[in-house]
This record gives C-alpha cells, structure tokens and sequence, in this order.
C-alpha cells in the first residue's frame, strides 16, 4: 500500500488527556521509529495539543494537528451531543475519516456519544443489519477476537451471521498469518442446545463455513472462550457485555486474593524476592492494557473506543491496534465476506 | 426441630461412585461425629452399598440403605430416562422425598435426567411460574447466591421476580446471619439499560423491596458479581450459564499460567518453598469444590446436582450443603417469600 496509513485521534477524551493520549503518541512513534508508512492527524484545541507535545518532546512530521475548540463531556448524552457536538474533537475526528482524509478514529471519550456519532456520520454498510462492538480476549493459543460486547442487547440470526464476518475480517486484518475459527456462545455444545433463534444462525454459519472465509466450529460453552479452539466468538450483546465483564471481575478477584495472599507475612514476601521476575511475566501476560480498545465495525469505516480510564501506555495499545486493523485491510476483507455471505445465499 | 434432617443420597450417580459418594459421606459423619440430627438415606444396589461402607469404615446408625437395581446412565436422554428410570436410585431417592421420608435429594448423575425427574415427581410449587438452578459464587464479602444457571434459557419478568423470592430464601436458610441483598444482572447500572423485561422486572423487584423479606439493591454489572454489595444475583439461564462458565475459564486460565510462570526455572520453583502456605491459602480459598453442587428450587422440595466430575470433597461440599439448606428451613423461607410477593401484588 503506497498510500500512508492515516489515524484520526480524539485527543480530548477519557482521563487525563490530552496528557495520556499524548504520551501514547510518543510510545507510538518510540516503538515505531523506523517506519514512515502513518500520519497521526491530531484532534483539540491547536495551543494546548501543541504546548503538550513540547511537553513531551516529540518533533515528527508524521503529525498534523487539528483545531477542535471543544470537547465531549462525559456527561453528555447521545441525543443531546448529536446537537451540541459539531466542533468538537470526536466530531471533527469522524468527520475527518467520512472526507476520506482518515482512515480510522479512535477515541477514550463518551462511549455512547461515540457510537451515536460514529453511526450517524459514517453511517451502516448497506450489506450489514446492525453494527457491533468487537474487543480481544486472550486464549490459550493468543488473541480471540469477540463480539457483540453491547452495541446490540436484542439479536435475531441475521445479526449473528453479520458479527460472524465482520468478526473473521476483523481477525483476519490481526492476525494474517492465522485462520479464523469462528463460533457461536452458547450454552451447550451439543446442536440441541440453546434458543431456536441461536440454532437458525447455527445452521447459516455452517453453510457459509469455508477455507477462505472462516471455518465455524460449532457452539462453544463459556469456560471454553479461552481454550484456544476457536478464535472468533459471536454472541449478542447482552451476553457479550456479560461475559466480558464477568471474566473482567474474575480475574480482578483473583489477582486481588493472590496479591494479599504474597504479601501477607514476611516469608511470603522473602518468597516474592526470588518469584519478582516469574510473576512479572504473568502479570504482563494478562495486563489489561494490552486487550483495551473495542473495534465498532459495521459502518462504512473503523471506529476504536479505549477504555476511558485506562493510562498512555493502554491507549498507546489502542492506537497501534488502529495501524494494524488499516495495515491489515480490514474494509477489504469485510466487503469480500460479505459478498461470500450474499453470494450463499443467493 | 425435633425431627431429624433426612437426606437422600444418589449414591450411584457421576464418575467413580459409589466410592466418590460413599466416600463423602465418611467425611459427612467425621465432621458431624457430635450431632445425631440427621439421617442420611443412601440409594444404591445394597450389596454393593454395604461393602462400600465397610471398605471405608464407615459404622454408622445414621445411614439408612435403601435397595435400588439400577443406575441412570449419563447417555440417556431425559425423554428416555422418564420411562425406563424407575427402580434407579436417582427415582427412588426422589421418589423417597415425595413420600415425606427425604427433605432434600442430591445425585452427581445425568443433569438433564435429574431436572425432569425431580420436576415429574415432586411438582412445581403452585405459586411459582418456573423452577430454577441455583448456585453459590465466591465474593470479596463471602458467598453469593446466583440463579437462574441454566434451567430457563428464555425469561420473562414474572420469572425473574420468583427467581428473587426464591433466591433470597436460600441465601437466608444457608447464612441465617446475614440479609439477602438482589440484584439483576445487566449491561449497565442506569435505570435506562437493559431490555424492557429487564427493567419491569426491576421496577417489580424494587416494589418488593423490605427489610423482611429481600433488599433490592438495582442492577449490577459482570464485573460486580464478586464485588459483595449484592449477594442474591438474579438473571436468566442463558446469561447465567454463560457467566458462571466463563467465570470457571477465566479462573482456570488465569491459574494455569500462574502455575506455569511460578515452575518455569530454578529460581522460581525456590519461592514457591517460600510462599507454599500462603499459596495454599489463597488456592483453598477458590476451591471449585467448596462451591460444587447447583440447587433446583421451585419444587415442592429442593434438589441438589452435585457436578458429575468432582471427587469426594467435593461430594461432601454438596451434601454439607443439604444439610444446612433443611436446617436453615429452606422451604419455610420460600413459602414467606411467595406469600409476601403475591400480598403486593394483590
């Protein structure tokens, strides 16, 4: 791709920004010194973007700083942002991506003005019956791929089938050396399991299951969304939002008790001395950071929301989550597996 | 109560009984060698059952065997079992409870198999609208109580409400110190989010609400769970399956790559000499057997599924269990609960 790969960043939203999203740019351009192939087009106001990056010493001609006089509050709700939001560093950036001149946005601001905005400007691809939240799950064998997280708490099948290719496109942009290996949530593995609704878009799945778009592999149980069998799992977005929040305070509880656990006496502690390096691995492996950002996909283009709360080095992960989704051609798969998709059942 | 606790044990259901069963039931009696408020009813071909008891010693005027010729087995189909089930021990342990002599059965057998057998003989309380399975979930605060896990894929609000009364009496016959406290599990805290049976169901719980019978705390969201403000946990069967389970992925992820990082090198197998009490501790304390065995409530008298896999401790957990459900009265408890939800509504 001759074409450089182009960003479009609130840098308003969520925690302390401008600061963490600044110093995320910096990660960026750290980690990515010896590429030239992206521009960072950066959204708020001129003075305080560009006193912040002075703050951070960063000198790059790969960004270009864009004038939002104002900001999405986290208060805000949908309906009322829509009319309010217009100049707004969210706004500016989605509308920087329908003019072409980006190629994806990404915010930590107001989640639900996100996708309010988002949908509204860059509006549902005419093959697609509902856009959904798509986040990564790690497993066993690396990284999954799972949606809807909570775009969509109703679903019919046509729905799931969408998640489906949306999903594998989404995997696939990822991770172009695997195969997707899709599946469907549910609560049996047997084909007698679960609502007539789930069965339908079972029976779909199956015949549009094939080596070039993604394999389905059936139904799969919750304690097996990590197991590595499967790599894209679609499921509403009741129960993804479930799912996901309930492995989220699972692990945090358990971490919680391990920790208070290691530190309870002095030879525990002595202990901690001789495992500091074996637990930091661990820690590493399953810090939160490193899976923040959900992908809105379904719209004539990629939206990513980081977690409002999360720190620089957390949205730096989001952000390099975008320049691998637009290296990866992720519009391109999406459109060859919806056109699979039409094609089946045509 | 002057009457003693009866209980009726599968004794021939799950994987490797009934050694596994009888087993429990030595370490039932070792714990309780002071008390002679219960007798426990062992279901099971008697010869084989007699010799069980003498391999493990077991000398005891508290057990009652009763013969039964045959075993269901984890292939059959519930449709199938219902016919050619009789004479088993899972029907005639069931069988005992519906005859007066039992209060509460348990089995580590075929699920599907229990669940319509139980139904079948011993009815759904008139004042109930659908049974439902029950469990306890570990929580920063203690135990939760969450249901329903999987008898009900599909709910509606009248569901839910009885799901609360029925909920919130087993959390007071199992910790009769302590107050129920529901909450409905949803993808947001807001009164806005969620479905519209959702939030009738909210609104009806919280008409319920009182200091007698159950508090209602509102929504709560995955991560919340184990949080301990909550600790009756009402949702569908299909979203509570789906979060129990993953919950026991993510544990069981999460611990396995704990275990890999702590045996890795030399240096990080001598700590572990370092931390091995506290580890165990900490490892005890998320015990899977500790929270083994799922209570199907809403029939005229309670069930207990013990999982098929687990090994004698955690039989003895789930039969421990039924021995403090009847102490605690479980059913007296309902019956309150129901008559004060159905006085609101009238």
């Amino acid at each position: 791709m001759s074409k450089k790969i182009s960003i479009a960043i609130d840098a308003m939203g969520g925690d302390n920004s401008p600061d963490k999203t600044i110093e995320a740019i910096k990660i960026f351009l750290d980690k990515n010194s010896s590429k030239d192939d992206f521009i960072l087009n950066v959204f708020g106001k001129e003075e305080i973007i560009s006193n912040k990056l002075k703050k951070y010493n960063i000198k790059s001609n790969l960004i270009n700083i864009i004038n939002s006089d104002t900001v999405v509050s986290d208060e805000e709700t949908p309906m009322k942002a829509v009319k309010s939001s217009k100049n707004t560093s969210m706004w500016n950036a989605i509308h920087h991506q329908l003019d072409g001149k980006s190629d994806i946005s990404i915010s930590a601001g107001n989640t639900g003005v996100l996708l309010v905005i988002s949908r509204m400007i860059l509006k549902m691809m005419n093959e697609v019956s509902k856009p959904a939240l798509a986040g990564l799950w790690p497993s066993q064998n690396g990284m999954n791929v799972v949606l809807d997280l909570g775009a969509n708490i109703e679903c019919n099948d046509q729905n799931l089938v969408d998640f489906a290719e949306l999903g594998s496109a989404l995997f696939k942009s990822l991770f172009p050396n695997e195969n997707p290996k899709v599946a469907l949530l549910n609560v049996g593995s047997e084909e007698i399991k679960g609502t007539e609704m789930l069965k339908t878009a079972s029976k779909r799945l199956r015949d549009l299951s094939n080596e070039k778009n993604f394999v389905y592999n059936g139904y799969v149980e919750g304690n097996d969304i990590m197991s590595g069998k499967s790599n894209v799992i679609i499921t509403d977005g009741f129960t993804g939002n479930v799912a996901l929040k309930t492995a989220e305070g699972t692990a945090k509880f358990i971490i919680k008790n391990l920790k208070k656990s290691l530190t309870e006496n002095l030879i525990s502690k002595i202990s901690l001395l001789f495992s500091y390096f074996s637990l930091k691995k661990f820690k590493d492996k399953l810090d939160p950071r490193k899976y923040n950002g959900a992908i809105f996909l379904g719209l004539n283009g990629p939206v990513v929301k980081s977690h409002g709360g999360i720190d620089a080095i957390g949205f730096y992960y989001s952000l390099d989550l975008c320049y691998k989704i637009i290296k990866g051609n992720l519009m391109s798969e999406i459109k060859k597996n919806l056109k699979h998709s039409r094609s089946v059942k045509e």
